[in-house]
């Protein structure tokens, strides 16, 4: 159950130039390949999660749930760039036994892709049953998809898109911004730019949390007095304290310039074009108050599939939906 | 029509304690008083707007329009705090002659409003015929109208709330964080913290334009290469850069703050029994994809004025949409 890696000790080359010496890849796999070889069920994980999905998706990986270990073997692996093990900006680089921090090289969706692949293959798996995806692990998932439509038996999209919005792209330069004004950025240590990066957080907890996600659970006391502490106020610098506290900023930063390159259509005629390759059964999932990747966004991608089907989940918590309602997940993902 | 100033030579208290030892409110008038002195329009304005309503509110100060001078005496004050000549951080104060920065008392929409009120009686003005507030100029249209219901003939409420929402306090929270994480915060000086207050903008940027803005407005080229620059990444550069030029952080922080304290039913048994002393007749305005003060929020504030209409403009620029709309805006507010 606990973190395994697999290290390819080859050059790895990245698509917008460059190459990381080396790579390694830390993954969760829960549950057990079946003799068929067909009930994989690889997940993708979002921004600032980890390959542990059972740690930061509750009740999923569990009996009777979508993602239930004694059915499916369930692999999750961590992003290149994402400090929970993969190759990142705070591993020491084999070159020099120094870290890069804010010069390790710019990634893009498919480099992600690619490392993945060789981990798939490096685990003897051929088919994927289910591939899942959820906000920017949806990314990967389509650009995987789109490059070995084969190899997949179903598609699972959650909160995303088929490229990044200018909308999403606004809130990572406005992220950048407020991480840049903290002059530490570039100190080369894990825990430079704290403040911006707090800040950083808290600018992506608002698009995560929608104005309903505050309004609903952030209600100040009726007493309070003018001037006085809001709890909204709390909450922002909690999650800017928490996230500083699990991750570094050189590894964030390096995400959001991923997420930003995302486009499933370049190269490919278009994002249409490209989606039209994915003829195995697609399911796609919006929230109704998911300000990243709306409902009317989330149906679009769906019609934009050849053989989806599209359904809503009812929440008050925003893009943040998709790890809240998991009892409306696991109904929708296990039904017959 | 140029900039008129007055001068209140007697200190002003201030509601959260501490007084100013005096107030110059500078303000800009358009039109003239009738005979039967029945003619005037306040206007409200806007977070970082001035008193110069013919500037920011593009064909508003027209004939035709809702503001035409030729039929009414139009009033705009600057609010105490902001740059544009009204008594604020960057103001030598008149004890010490330094400007106070981030020593500056903080404010309420109280403070604001018996600001104006002076100002008013100064100028002779005992009825206001229509009161016009847009965002936090709703705040202190309906905060004045509370407590002196009987000096307006008509409310027009805006894009606003009657008490500052936990979505837009958590909003102002991270653009604190993001000013307060450049340290040349507090530096005692009109240009400290340039790039934290250009982060700022372009957080609040986020919340004034929508995902809708952005993904209308905002659109790359479609050759546009991963890692080429987004003009969506541009547009908040730019939008960051233009606020720093005719803003100062001081300002902005004390507005932040004051915005906060804004609770229409404090110490009035709620928002509900607040708004009832309302009568007069209420023109209330909400755009479609307003994520600010959301349609469902306007209708709710119309619903709770007693004598109020609720109107929904269609616009794809979200809040931002009360500046853009125009058009729509003078036909609903010339109507008989």
């Amino acid at each position: 159950m606990g973190a395994k890696s697999y290290e390819y000790k080859k050059p790895f080359r990245l698509e917008l130039g460059g190459e990381l010496p080396e790579l390694k890849i830390v993954y969760h796999t829960y549950g057990k390949m079946n003799a068929s070889r067909d009930n994989v069920v690889w997940v993708c994980h979002a921004l600032t999660a980890s390959s542990d999905v059972a740690d930061w998706w509750p009740h999923t990986v569990e009996k009777g749930a979508f993602l239930d270990p004694d059915r499916y073997f369930v692999v999750c692996a961590n992003i290149i760039g994402s400090p929970y093990g993969t190759t990142a900006p705070q591993t020491p680089d084999p070159r020099t036994g120094e870290p890069l921090y804010g010069d390790f090289p710019k990634l893009t969706i498919g480099d992600w892709v690619r490392a993945h692949q060789l981990l798939a293959d490096e685990l003897g798996i051929s088919h994927i049953h289910r591939l899942v995806g959820c906000s920017v692990g949806g990314f990967q998932a389509m650009e995987w998809a789109v490059r070995e439509p084969d190899r997949f038996g179903e598609l699972v999209l959650l909160a995303t898109s088929a490229k990044a919005s200018p909308w999403l792209i606004a809130a990572d330069e406005t992220q950048r911004m407020a991480i840049f004004s903290d002059p530490t950025y570039g100190e080369k240590r894990a825990d430079a730019a704290r403040n911006g990066l707090a800040a950083a957080r808290a600018i992506a907890m608002l698009t995560y949390r929608s104005p309903e996600g505050y309004n609903n659970s952030q209600q100040d006391p009726p007493d309070l007095p003018a001037g006085g502490v809001h709890r909204a106020c709390t909450y922002q610098q909690h999650q800017g304290d928490k996230l500083c506290r699990r991750f570094n900023v050189y590894s964030y930063v390096t995400i959001l310039d991923a997420f930003d390159t995302h486009d499933i259509g370049r190269g490919r005629g278009g994002v249409k074009k490209a989606l039209q390759r994915l003829t195995m059964p697609a399911i796609v999932v919006g929230l109704t108050t998911d300000i990243c990747f709306t409902p009317e966004e989330m149906r679009e991608l769906g019609a934009m599939l050849p053989n989806s089907k599209y359904y809503e989940i009812a929440s008050l918590f925003g893009h943040d939906g998709f790890l809240v309602e998991y009892e409306q997940l696991n109904r929708l993902l296990t039904k017959k």
